[in-house]
């Protein structure tokens, strides 16, 4: 099988990039983005983007340079996916919701040549540039050399970059922030760029830093490869067909929109970009654009069903499909899953983070699944699935050993993941990243158990697991119980100090506001861990709840357990809890999971 | 951007094989191939395979070792795209229509290790081995050696391939040729047998000979890569859904089921066997099974249209969706499109060849089409459509310039194609390779135009092309016209010499038989004529019709026009065409198309 030709003809290297020019070949007229009163077309937005590029390249924009942009779902953002990479260059998406501080970190980090700032976010970005700015000063002084031209990172001073305001494209404000403006760059730019050849699909395309809530954060690089194969995985996973009208719910800063940002180009579809996710806007575009798509974290589920009626849209129509949502994170609790598909939406579960370019598991529907109660659906929608088919293998491991554990729905380990979707690194962390590849797998810090029939299902975040008189809780299988509370908003359980057992389960919980009725003041403590014991073997249930207003959260949305793992730390075990121990005891031996002390070790490891 | 790690975890070489296991760890106890009396889920196909393989191994084969197979649609000729590749060699699927001198030609020259054979084509396969003894030997006669052992193809001697038998599995016949059987191979293998880990995505799966009608077959390579990107490819393109359930009445020689054997296990489908496309056994299956996918040359649109009542089954029922087929070769004509779809199927048209591991684009339906009349969307159903998503270009160019074409539907150039999805090579013929990528690309020999939506319609075959008084006539815009005819059941143009304009058209068409009336003894060569006259420009009619019971087919189920065109250069034209000759010219003048002098230098050389 030799004289066999690899050539450009039969060899091109894998590229989201192509997405975007067939979009504009085969789609041309089609409507590519759609933002309030702006509306471009497929040969619009190539076009727009390669000029985009083209004045990328002429401010000196090379191979691997950082371009970082600050920026809310417009158009712009959706652009510089694929203007960016145009360039040869690196798209590094920041989190809006991060503070001055972690901005600074991340492009003082990403060595970010430009930085591109929406109007809106002009004071944060200021703040995160003047502190860029003094700790220059302090490094230059520290060295004595208070004139010394910045050359690069190694001499802890670093080129600031330089920043382009994305002003509001349908009213422009005049705001600025240095003398660059986005639209005067694309409007500048050469329509007849030809996009930087790329030579080899292991190139970087896109830099996400996670938000660490324990530690510094940490920058994941995708490359063109990943990228590519994750797009077309999760289209085939989601089985999104052509010419979707997407809403943008889900920042593109989330893993590059969980990499619909270049999967909507791939099916000559259509976005629909939104600043925020108001009940309004979300209910308004979906109506006004035929919305089938989109993606969101639970939290949105709340913002939709909540809504007030004046902010309200009737979604179901007769005859017209229902808009198909992609959910990520904490498993939908069922009874959030009836009421959100009750409006006209049609939920899929996926798994998946940062370093798996998005989702890595996806819920795929099995059609038998639809002669069960809508119940037993939702148990099964609350799964995360199975692997999406650019994943080569997706397993759930003792990591000591590992071993696969039993497809028994019950033995938890950790779930690794390998194939050309996972990020090739962490960005100057060669410590975190071999750390994060062991043994040929990912390392997902999630634990999980593996159905019968091969589902996948997560247990917990490998540090959220409570491990009690050497049982292993799951955070989520107590919180779920919690979400089935007819007044429970939010939830999130922690492990405790408790004399006896090590660590015993401590909720938090929020409670709905639109429901003015008088039962709401019955709602107490006592109450809450009464309905928990009716529905969870008492070694599980709560010994302390806390009621809050609202439970700290991420950047990302994610509730901050972090944060109430601390306050945990202060509480004392009630009296009345400590005599449950006989009753605890029993049902710890009706329980299947960890029995055998070397894997409960291996567990509290993970 | 160093120091990121390519490793296992994230890197991992792109192969089908991994839908295999992927479907055996999600779906195992789903169906997986069904053949009549026979049932597995694809746990046990993954099994069977791995028994396989094991059973290949242990019979030495080894990496890139060919296994050849002459078999139709059964479960051992599915099984086998996985087992083979799975034990580290390259299939070789044979087509079962040619007969034993090509196969004996495509054995040599494949230099197949093991040669499976279905029970149906113990003979012919005997006849080959037979030839391939008998050139032995003549090869060690006239080296004088009568007793060398062969040892490998350079000394023109080669060993003849292990046979094995594949009986038939739902009711056993005995017959065999040699001692082997293939489900002893599979029952005496190691069901836990590892498969070879593809370290290199750039290996050899599969080599499918190409039908050449005037040359020798060319051996065309596919690596796991390109099965695996071209898998996803066609999925996508289609938007076949999961768990598809899929009637192979497309033969799996055929560039491996257009890579469907692959895909129905990317989808976790059902793939449903078949021996023959007879009308009846089409029918059944389609009703037994709730088949929702289906591939197929034209031909088998007549197959089943042309049913009798006692063979057909109703196959629209109250709330089922049409039976999805995917067509390539011969654009279907608009007459044939209505009826099938009229029967409950909906029709996809796609277009490929060997060397772009089958359909390389896709006619993909836009939403707004669905507004136009059913003739308007034939036509659009007729053109070739957009490239799948992992092709990264195509085009249409003057080979000469290798500029493109005006996306204007009119002017004509060479079909070019480039990405993953392209062959290797052909199996040692570094020339034709050579040939095949010029300057970047792959040339399909196809002629074509870009209409200007960006959507490709084939016009024809390069060396299809009438070049009459320098205008390029399209040969299957002529045949798309005669299809259009009450009458004609098949029909084929090609050039026939003329004394003044070099070439002519010149038809042969075979007429429909089912219909009893009166009628068709009307049909004649002036009427015809007479038909294309009225729709078509004068100098593009044919000036001879000639009338077959059935016009030459290869083994594949295309046209030979080769055959056709010999026969055409016998005739003479007629002295009332002569004497056409000023209104030709008038009509010459009407059309668009290429007239600049170098223009149709270029394409007569195509």
């Amino acid at each position: 099988m030799d004289n066999l030709l690899k050539c450009e003809a039969n060899y091109t290297a894998l590229t989201p990039l192509m997405f975007l020019s067939r979009a504009a070949a085969c789609f041309a007229n089609r409507a590519s983005v759609i933002h309030e009163g702006t509306r471009f077309t497929w040969a619009q937005t190539y076009e727009r983007c390669r000029r985009l590029a083209s004045s990328l390249r002429a401010l000196n924009i090379s191979r691997t340079d950082v371009v970082s942009v600050l920026a809310p779902n417009i158009p712009a953002m959706y652009e510089m996916h694929f203007a960016v990479p145009m360039a040869g260059a690196v798209l590094n998406t920041i989190n809006t919701r991060l503070d001055a501080k972690n901005i600074a970190t991340i492009l003082r980090h990403s060595e970010a040549k430009i930085f591109f700032v929406d109007y809106e976010f002009v004071s944060k970005a200021r703040d995160a540039l003047r502190m860029l700015m003094d700790d220059n000063n302090i490094n230059r002084q520290q060295k004595g050399d208070s004139t010394a031209k910045p050359t690069n990172q190694h001499n802890n001073t670093f080129s600031l970059p330089l920043v382009i305001v994305i002003d509001d494209i349908n009213s422009p404000t005049g705001i600025r922030l240095g003398e660059l403006e986005y639209e005067q760059m694309v409007h500048h730019g050469n329509p007849n760029y030809v996009p930087e050849m790329i030579q080899d699909e292991w190139t970087p395309i896109a830099l996400n830093y996670t938000s660490g809530t324990t530690s510094e954060p940490k920058g994941v690089v995708y490359s063109h490869r990943g990228a590519y194969l994750s797009t077309l995985s999760l289209i085939l996973g989601w089985e999104m067909g052509s010419e979707p009208v997407y809403l943008w719910t889900l920042p593109m800063f989330h893993c590059n929109g969980w990499t619909f940002t270049w999967g909507v180009a791939a099916r000559g579809g259509t976005s629909v970009c939104l600043r925020t996710t108001a009940a309004r806007d979300i209910y308004r575009n979906i109506v006004l654009h035929n919305v089938t798509h989109m993606c969101c974290a639970p939290i949105v589920f709340n913002i939709i069903i909540e809504a007030k009626p004046s902010e309200r849209c009737e979604i179901r129509l007769k005859g017209k499909p229902p808009v198909e949502i992609l959910t990520g994170g904490a498993p939908p609790p069922a009874s959030l899953l009836e009421q959100i598909e009750s409006l006209g939406f049609h939920v899929t579960h996926a798994y998946g983070l940062t370093e798996a370019t998005g989702p890595a598991l996806v819920c795929e529907w099995q059609k038998k699944w639809n002669m069960l109660s809508q119940q037993e659906q939702a148990q099964l929608k609350a799964r995360q699935g199975v692997s999406v088919l650019t994943m080569a293998d997706v397993d759930v491991k003792n990591l000591d050993t590992m071993e696969s554990v039993p497809k028994d729905g019950k033995t938890m380990g950790e779930i690794v993941l390998k194939g050309s979707g996972i990020m090739m690194g962490y960005f100057k962390d060669h410590e975190a990243t071999s750390k994060a590849f062991g043994n040929g797998w990912f390392r997902t810090g999630d634990v999980g158990v593996i159905h019968p029939d091969g589902y996948l299902e997560i247990k917990d975040r490998s540090k959220d697991v409570i491990i009690s008189g050497g049982e292993n809780i799951s955070s989520v299988e107590v919180e779920s119980v919690l979400y089935r509370h007819p007044w429970v908003l939010e939830a999130a359980v922690v492990a405790m100090p408790h004399p006896r057992w090590g660590e015993s389960p401590c909720a938090f919980v929020s409670l709905k506001k639109n429901n003015n009725s008088s039962s709401k003041n019955e709602v107490t403590e006592a109450e809450i861990i009464g309905y928990c014991r009716k529905n969870l073997p008492h070694f599980m249930v709560p010994k302390v709840v806390k009621f809050m207003e609202k439970l700290p959260q991420t950047s990302t949305g994610k509730i901050q357990k972090f944060e109430l793992r601390v306050m945990a730390k202060a509480f004392v075990v009630p009296e009345n809890v400590q005599s449950n121990k006989k009753s605890s005891q029993v049902d710890q031996n009706n329980i299947g999971g960890y029995n055998n002390h070397d894997q409960i070790l291996a567990m509290s490891r993970l």
